[in-house]
């Protein structure tokens, strides 16, 4: 227990001169104190990339890659091996993070415009919830650091989404190029001069090109300001950064320093960056009371080869539903209250809004569906089980693939890596075993028929009962 | 430091009634005898699997299997993820091990029977030195237990390769069926009743055909068992489960325990295994005394499907040159000694034997040549880098390919997963830069014609200076 959060509790507390037995008492008053106040209103840091891997963390398997930091925070925390995001691509993963809520119930997605783009004149709904707006309700502070993605209009930027500030890219790094060339080329070659995506504080430009050279370390300072400026006040910080997506940027510091190459500079750049926020939480004495959460927003874009991560033994990556698109590696830390373990239970992104509303003793609206579980019990380790149990694996619009304990059914497919331009429709759908192979290689559809139509039951069910709202992705500005 | 080692030391030494400041300084020297002690004559355990692959570990990225004890061991010493083993398959792999000499130094490799058979006639020359027999000059107790696989006859065996005693099967668990049938459709009926591989206590069949329902447990008893009968005495036991090699086994206790399946099983019981060796350690007292390594002797059988394991992100497995046959998940600890951190570096099964021999005190005999680095000066913290920074990839009697640094350069290649049956001739060879790319994906040979050529300068060096022996492993028993 920190000596902040002590004289949060007791402002005028100078500690008496005590006996040895009494100060022991004393010492354990304090400690039951300390979950009290976790149990009250924690802290929220969630540390979101782009275009991560499952297999890029040293403490995922990366043989070559150095994350320390993250290492050490999966050591002390949770290491999540089955957390899912919403969706396989930008847009919609972060739509269903901040709303709990899958993309396709708030227009985040689309079978055409797979993300929003700068021409894009839509955004995430004003009518949407999300994290950092269900919070403030409950008396948090908030800020936004990093990449958006949900509309660049003012009325879709965070400000107008519960953040009380922002600082970063509205949408990807490597969108509203100067002149269109080949991404690949141009990082073949190093030349980073035709991007322009711009820096925004709150609802302002304030940079154009925003300079990428520094912008993880940027981030990260922003992150930390917020920290200590928010000090006593619970809060919620959504630090999203938008690297490791291509083109890759990293500054000095890190140049040239990882043996894998621009791409593990980067990851260890935001592996350095997760340990100034740990570091800044203990400084400020309320690491005990703030849950650090660490995922990415879908899998690696495997195109870009070397520029590009790895999904480990996953199948597939970015833009895809096999495993390798969706699956993330997930770090969750809490010192005090969450357990250090590897957790083989399911989560995934959309469980994060339940979790937090929960843990901050607020209650979720009632006039929508959200697809979150609350894993608050689970977290605090009053239950073994975390509650999740099926996820349902969204392509765009459609329900791609569906999965119930450690069976996993494709409908279709659409294999990202090979470039597959259209969907290969399944019937009987494949079937994988996750838990024996976690790599999606061995179809056991026809040794299991009752398990086929239990999960084609599951996905009539959830589709039945799906209101669909018009893609907030399609429409361009000016039209 | 541990009450046992201390009273090694001070046989007599009742401790004196002290002030707080004289027991500290006593606390500092004896922290300082400690250190000299360890030095001194480490004990060491080499905990060797079969056909575990890269992949297979928690703490290597497999999202399923359950290695609480492994990760443990991992955090608090060294992760090792760029450790090599001699060859692809069994038998070489294992002569790599015990001599720190390539297997085509002593015949124990052959392009025609790759391992040795229940007919073999052949064995590990009696000529060839054994981590066991140079350790035994040094004054260390030593044991074998599990599998072996360097000749089942009885000049061959063990106990005639400076191993005091002997507890194990003598090849693989495969092998010696009753009748030839398929093993994967057997694998697939569970049905093991044709398996037919002895016992062996010493140079006598204790049991026939061996129990390996028990047998990994029985394995570690009898480990555990040689620890507390070592007591003081320095010590070599060679801890090698016939285990995860097909046909697979495990004892009641884990059982179904595994979401992964059977092979999740076993891995789990090694695991456990581990956890059994190193509690042992703890309660004799000689933890900080004793040096363990565990790895395993080649990749994953990957033909066996969720009979077998996975390579991670590695390519391809066990009987091929791709990093996926012969890099292995390497843990090594090592108590008060060796630093806790994960390695980069490359080492090799190879290095066991020079390393401890020179931790031992001894030297190498000076009539052969040794493959092998010693490593001593970098476990112990001495250096930053270890000595060895390439490695020969043999395939038979073959040299396929070669890494220098990051650079791996591929002149044939047989890929062992997709049962290619001639080996492809690489001219110019296949080159892969192992940092940017561990899986092996992106052929670089047109853009690094010098790194090509400094490769094929090695490779060429490495095979004039070699003295090939005739293949131990072609004779058969009554020819």
């Amino acid at each position: 227990m920190s000596a902040k959060s002590i004289a949060k509790k007791h402002p005028d507390g100078d500690t008496p001169h005590l006996m040895k037995a009494a100060l022991f008492s004393l010492v354990v008053l304090f400690a039951a104190v300390s979950i009290s106040v976790s149990a009250d209103k924690p802290n929220f840091v969630v540390i979101f990339c782009d275009d991560m891997g499952y297999g890029d963390l040293s403490s995922f398997g990366h043989p070559t890659i150095k994350t320390p930091n993250l290492d050490k925070m999966a050591t002390e925390g949770q290491k999540w091996t089955n957390f899912y995001v919403a969706a396989c691509v930008c847009t919609p993963s972060r739509a269903g993070l901040l709303t709990g809520r899958l993309p396709v119930r708030n227009g985040m997605c689309s079978d055409t415009r797979r993300v929003l783009f700068p021409d894009s004149s839509g955004g995430l709904p004003t009518t949407e919830v999300t994290i950092a707006s269900a919070l403030k309700k409950e008396g948090y502070r908030t800020a936004a650091v990093g990449k958006w993605h949900l509309g660049h209009l003012p009325e879709y930027l965070p400000t107008s989404h519960g953040f009380e500030s922002y600082f970063g890219i509205p949408y990807s790094n490597d969108m509203d190029m100067t002149r269109r060339e080949s991404h690949f080329e141009l990082a073949d070659k190093g030349d980073f001069s035709l991007y322009n995506v711009p820096l925004m504080r709150n609802a302002e430009i304030v940079e154009r090109p925003a300079d990428q050279t520094t912008i993880t370390r940027r981030f990260t300072e922003e992150a930390v300001k917020k920290i200590n400026e928010f000090g006593d006040e619970p809060f919620f910080i959504y630090l999203a950064h938008n690297l490791p997506h291509i083109p890759l940027f990293r500054s000095d510091a890190f140049k040239d320093t990882s043996t894998a190459g621009i791409y593990g500079d980067v990851i260890e750049e935001i592996d350095w960056s997760v340990g100034e926020v740990r570091k800044a939480l203990d400084a400020a004495g309320v690491s005990e009371e703030t849950l650090v959460v660490f995922t990415s927003d879908n899998g690696p874009w495997l195109k870009f080869k070397h520029h590009g991560g790895t999904a480990g033994m996953l199948r597939d990556g970015k833009g895809s539903t096999w495993e390798g698109g969706m699956r993330e590696p997930t770090i969750m830390a809490w010192p005090g209250t969450i357990q250090p373990q590897i957790v083989h239970e399911m989560g995934a992104t959309l469980d994060l809004l339940p979790t937090f509303v929960s843990l901050a003793g607020g209650t979720l609206p009632d006039d929508r569906t959200f697809d979150g579980y609350d894993l608050s019990a689970f977290l605090k380790g009053e239950t073994k089980t975390a509650p999740r149990d099926e996820m349902f694996y969204y392509h765009g619009e459609q329900l791609f693939a569906v999965r119930k304990g450690q069976f996993k059914a494709h409908f279709k497919t659409k294999t990202s890596y090979i470039g597959q331009k259209k969907a290969e429709v399944h019937n009987p759908p494949l079937l994988y075993h996750l838990g024996l192979d976690p790599g999606e290689q061995w179809d056991v559809a026809s040794e299991n028929p009752e398990v086929i139509q239990s999960l084609q039951e599951l996905a009539d069910k959830h589709e039945q009962g799906l209101e669909r709202v018009p893609s907030q992705l399609v429409g361009r500005i000016g039209e």
